[in-house]
């Protein structure tokens, strides 16, 4: 019977694994060297956890599924939500500012295309418990750290931001009342991946007021923070993100990320629970979906029932940044190559088991070191001792009834008589 | 709105990621030192993958699921599966043997108890294409060649072994017809667990006749390898299985891990593939649940579609395993403890940027390192600095406008003046 795998899933081959722990591995060391703690939470949570604030994009896509007492539970789509839940449950004894990273595994069930699945993995990283912009210039100068180690340059990535809180104030100071707002940003965060009619049909259906529609239209062309002040005029809560929004950028100069970071006002999220910088990472060319993307979210602990305190982050996943390394011809030769210490062959049967003994003292000293399972000739095993790409061979035969083993240096081809014991003495 | 978490979960807080990543990790360095790759599979798989081959038990206790079209899915309980059907995919050009490793993160809908956990994570290792009993020795040295890492001996944990083949040759030979092995089997395997009357109670319901009864319950009180002949007569099959265990102990003597290893006929293993040597590994005060088990099962490719082509592994959990280190007070002195390589502090307001700087460039320098997101007093900046236990504060202050720092020695509270450029100079 030959079952196939769930579409929207990956095998994860030993090449694909290798790749993946590159990427996921990559992640873990810039978030460390940043002053990050790794945390994780379950794969699965009750199903309600979701519905609070997400947006209804990711909520749609919910694989859900029941526990034994029928009570309602969902794969993760996201991890802020657990993130919020755990923090919640320890936040008087936890620490502050609270600095933490993940990467899960995420579920969404959506259709699978170019860079979407429906199972993959998503670096987070989170502070929490600082109000400063200082935070969110932190998280991003973390993300372009990471890319900068992998040799994404400013040809390859921009991060694009803008602010939640100011959006809010302009649409507010066109005349837009606040909760027609959240249905207001899942059209506008949709702008840049839609043709103009099709965009100002949705705005139609959202705003009635022509002159409101326009003035939005005319907002969204804005493409500096200067010019923002010359399309509206700016109130006070207005100036006050668009200073903050200067400050950002004038931190990302000190923190020697600015050339990766430009104004966007298109910048939405398709999040409902950000509330001030957001931010979204694309591959310079626009050819493929964003790479990641974050903000702030001042609001969501409270709404999961914790205090108000504030909290900025990001999520990149791990599909599109696989593509476009790929694209880049960065991925190949960043991969650590498979290697072994040593291949341990016998010149016949009757040494096999004495092969067997040295390659077990080898592993137990820390060395990645392997066997032939058949006492074939011995050129057979220095092929295969090839192919797994050993550094060393060892040979194990006649030599052995004097105590010494041959040792074949792979590279150069020099073979050498070494002493069974000092050989063992000296590598522990 | 305050949301629990689904019972039977865990909720990793950096203290928890600290001991389950010093567990995977381990796991991951000593299959790399065995000459295993790493692969891995999807979280879900269509539920009839799982029906198969498993035991009756697993497959009650399966979380299911639905993809957007209706089809039944399945969260894997194990990974042997998807093991089976990712090899057959890719049987012809895969170089044999493989020898393979996972650390799969794994779902059953049980009732959770100490030890057995609704969410958990596996070490799974496999060799494909060896029929030797070779290949079962080495996955056992594995196992083994773990627990000594960690600092478990032979007074901690005791390895279970017996042979499925030579059992049913034995059962057979008792007069239990091949068919009815499988339930039999169900009962052998929980005879440990079990007391005595109602174990012979169980085997009333599956074995009538009392004379092959009574024969069973001798057979099953044997305790040395030598002993069954005086048991029972020994057929061919038997005989050869029986040669085989006796060679299995003889190679892991060679292999240095005997002194690790028991015979015990009463190792069944509750799956249903199994077909040769299966093992149990145990705390040796016999007080928690096996920590792992694994055997040979040469059909169960065969089954899903593939080859007849042998294979032996094995799966060890993270639940047990951690409970026994805690236990034996292994856990904590082996984790390695969360340190920063510097922390950046500012004498005021005015240097905050600068310090800002200064932290960045040494994370993208590799150095872990933080600052304070507020110009604090000094006094409690350096506190913080101890707090994250930082090896050495750099102080931000007038020096700077000689291009100078303080460093600040954490542990000797020495403190040295350098020289600005001169220090990122070396860095790289």
């Amino acid at each position: 019977m030959k079952i196939p795998p769930v579409k929207g899933t990956r095998d994860f081959y030993p090449a694909e694994m290798a790749v993946r722990n590159w990427i996921i591995d990559g992640w873990k060391k810039v978030s460390v060297r940043n002053g990050f703690e790794e945390y994780d939470g379950p794969i699965f949570e009750y199903l309600k956890m979701f519905q609070i604030k997400s947006g209804d994009e990711i909520v749609e896509q919910l694989f859900s599924l029941q526990d034994r007492g029928g009570r309602d539970l969902a794969l993760r789509p996201e991890i802020t939500p657990t993130l919020a839940r755990m923090v919640n449950q320890r936040i008087n004894s936890l620490p502050k500012p609270i600095k933490w990273f993940s990467v899960p595994r995420l579920f969404r069930a959506e259709r699978p295309q170019k860079g979407r699945l429906r199972e993959f993995f998503q670096w987070n990283i989170d502070i929490i418990g600082v109000d400063d912009v200082l935070a969110d210039a932190e998280v991003i100068f973390c993300a372009v750290d990471y890319f900068r180690d992998i040799g994404l340059g400013t040809d390859d990535i921009v991060v694009k931001i803008s602010s939640r809180e100011m959006l809010a104030a302009l649409l507010q100071a066109i005349g837009i009342v606040e909760n027609e707002l959240e249905l207001l940003y899942a059209v506008l965060d949709k702008r840049s991946r839609l043709p103009d009619d099709t965009f100002e049909q949705m705005l139609v259906e959202r705003i009635a007021d022509e002159n409101k529609r326009e003035k939005i239209i005319e907002l969204m062309c804005v493409d500096s923070i200067e010019q923002i002040g010359d399309c509206l005029e700016l109130n006070k809560t207005a100036q006050e993100s668009v200073d903050e929004l200067g400050r950002l950028f004038e931190l990302l100069g000190v923190m020697g990320v600015g050339d990766y970071c430009v104004f966007d006002i298109g910048i939405v999220r398709g999040l409902a629970y950000y509330t001030g910088i957001v931010f979204e990472i694309y591959d310079k060319a626009s050819e493929l979906r964003a790479i990641g993307g974050g903000g702030r979210y001042d609001n969501l602990l409270k709404q999961f029932g914790g205090p108000a305190i504030p909290a900025t982050g990001f999520g990149i996943g791990d599909c599109v940044l696989g593509i476009l390394l790929e694209e880049k011809g960065l991925l190949q030769k960043q991969l650590p190559e498979r290697n072994l210490d040593y291949f341990v062959a016998c010149v016949d049967e009757s040494y096999k088991d004495a092969a067997v003994k040295v390659t077990m003292r080898l592993r137990s000293a820390c060395f990645a070191a392997n066997f032939s399972y058949k006492a074939a000739k011995l050129n057979k095993q220095l092929k295969q001792a090839s192919d797994q790409n050993a550094n060393k061979c060892i040979i194990v035969g006649d030599e052995l009834k004097e105590d010494k083993l041959v040792i074949k240096d792979m590279t150069t081809g020099e073979q050498e008589l070494i002493d069974f014991d000092k050989f063992f003495a000296e590598l522990k």
